[in-house]
């Protein structure tokens, strides 16, 4: 394994300070805590917005905190969720009396600690409510999760809701627009190589140099198959015919597209994944509203690419389009 | 070699293909080239921008395309300069009778064919310059080029003189400003692992678990030295201290400053960089006026970094935060 860090157990403590540092005028550290969030929290005028999970899938979450997306990010150690008390700083330090909604990837230690920082913030009197994003049609369960895993989905959740609380809506309309989002997208991705965190110093997990893992996990978790690597094209059908499957969309619906990199992948291979998914789509008439080509939701190193796909109504395409200016996601 | 691609002759024009279906309000292919433009060619308003190289460096250069930054990058296949018709047929496509500059990065080939290109457009009576980026400090020479290499620096070329070129600045003006930042921009990169160009289906080259290589060129040419994979903190001072040394900045001096992933390389190893050059920039009283973090300028999947120092003035600072909509540079 070779990495660019000092020590494997300061590598996330070293990325948030470095994150602070790069943004000087965008984010803090809330004192004490793993907590990364706006400059100016609380914020009287709307509801608070605060997701997070283990590091290592970034630039998810810090990368989208901003204006019209959230206010903060809670950060665990790599492929670990945070724990309890660090949510609940989160809670402690962004919610204003106007409530606060958390966007929590379905893994079973993120849905355990958010709900109890939840619960606590609630007997101090503070309105909590949660979106849960359950994307990943790969698998129904696996050893993470109790029903399907949260992956790059995520971040259209995080833009959806960051939109409608910034125009001011109740936490109760943040929620439904969150869950109306969330029922909305599907995601699936593979992999071409696997990835090491840092303080394990091996690979997660281990690919012939002709193999891929179909349905792969963002901690590099098993999916579905592995298999011979396949072309594209044939890559792209095996993502896209599963969301599909499951999504239901009529002719002349309209998504919003994410082919997100996992994190070694190139720009040049996730294009051309771009290409064979247009293609897939127009047979279908299904019409692309929107792509975002890039790296939204990594693995560390791994190599490999997600597919989500985001059905919208006019409503999801409103707020899809308002402004935001969270350094990792531009309309 | 593993590659998520259709066929390896096929990647350059299929990625091409998915960039402009994914940004169909944006970019245009000039028809029967591998020129990729804005859609809003040629502006009768202002000079044109064009910029290009070898594909494999996504986002650059088609990334930078948008209004304050570039009007069109011609696109050469992986590691390979464009070829002189096509940069003339970007000329030609994007002149509006206000000048065309070229921004090409230093290498013997690039150097060559947009040269010949140029001369051709001037004998048409178009007005054309060009700004030659030689901000990589590692070599002086090396197997590609006379003089030192461009590398990601480029970019901040890019959003200085598109920014001019944006207030109806003339083509000497625009000139002036790009040799000028040329002139006060330095980078050096290192690599921890190698790159395997499609079709050649092998690595470039080949590190050793245990090693980087220092000075690395975007293209996995040989660097200064090869070595032991060193800290972050080491790293980063390695980097940094040739940088300064040619720079010779004063005490109070500010600067842009670009932390580049390579194309394999986790987001949270460029911030944990960040956090050092910050330290190291500050124990020199240098000023951090605004940092990038992310992969602005890479060599397919290779693992490593490049930092950019850029000296700013009053000036260069203002035409840093005009407003630009390419996608891959955000302020």
């Amino acid at each position: 394994m070779k990495k660019i860090m000092n020590h494997p157990d300061q590598v996330v403590e070293e990325m948030m300070t470095g994150m602070v540092l790069a943004n000087p005028q965008r984010l803090q550290r809330i004192k004490g805590t793993t907590v990364l969030s706006k400059k100016t929290i609380p914020n009287a005028k709307k509801v608070a917005l605060i997701s997070g999970g283990g590091s290592g899938h970034e630039p998810a979450h810090a990368g989208y905190i901003g204006k019209g997306m959230l206010d903060a990010a809670v950060i665990g150690e790599v492929f670990t969720a945070p724990t309890m008390d660090q949510i609940y700083a989160a809670i402690k330090a962004t919610h204003s009396g106007h409530g606060v909604c958390l966007i929590v990837k379905n893994y079973a230690g993120d849905i355990m600690n958010f709900d109890m920082a939840a619960e606590l913030a609630v007997t101090e009197g503070i309105d909590v409510e949660q979106v849960v994003v359950k994307d990943d049609v790969a698998i129904e369960d696996s050893i993470f999760t109790t029903g399907r895993r949260g992956i790059a989905g995520t971040i259209f959740i995080h833009k959806i809701t960051g939109a409608l609380a910034e125009q001011g809506a109740t936490l109760q309309e943040v929620k439904r627009i969150g869950e109306k989002a969330a029922n909305a997208v599907r995601s699936m991705g593979i992999a071409l190589s696997s990835c090491s965190i840092p303080a394990a110093g091996e690979p997660t997990f281990t690919l012939s140099d002709s193999e891929m893992e179909v349905g792969i996990g963002i901690h590099g978790e098993p999916g579905i198959e592995r298999m011979e690597v396949a072309s594209a094209q044939e890559i792209a059908r095996q993502l896209v015919e599963p969301i599909l499957a499951d999504l239901q969309l009529g002719k002349g619906a309209e998504v919003a597209l994410m082919i997100n990199g996992m994190g070694a992948t190139p720009q040049m291979e996730l294009y051309i994944v771009m290409k064979e998914v247009h293609s897939l789509l127009e047979k279908r008439e299904v019409l692309i509203y929107q792509s975002f080509v890039g790296e939204y939701m990594t693995s560390l190193e791994m190599g490999g690419v997600s597919i989500t796909i985001f059905a919208l109504d006019e409503e999801l395409k409103h707020l899809l389009n308002e402004e935001s200016d969270a350094p990792y996601f531009r309309v």
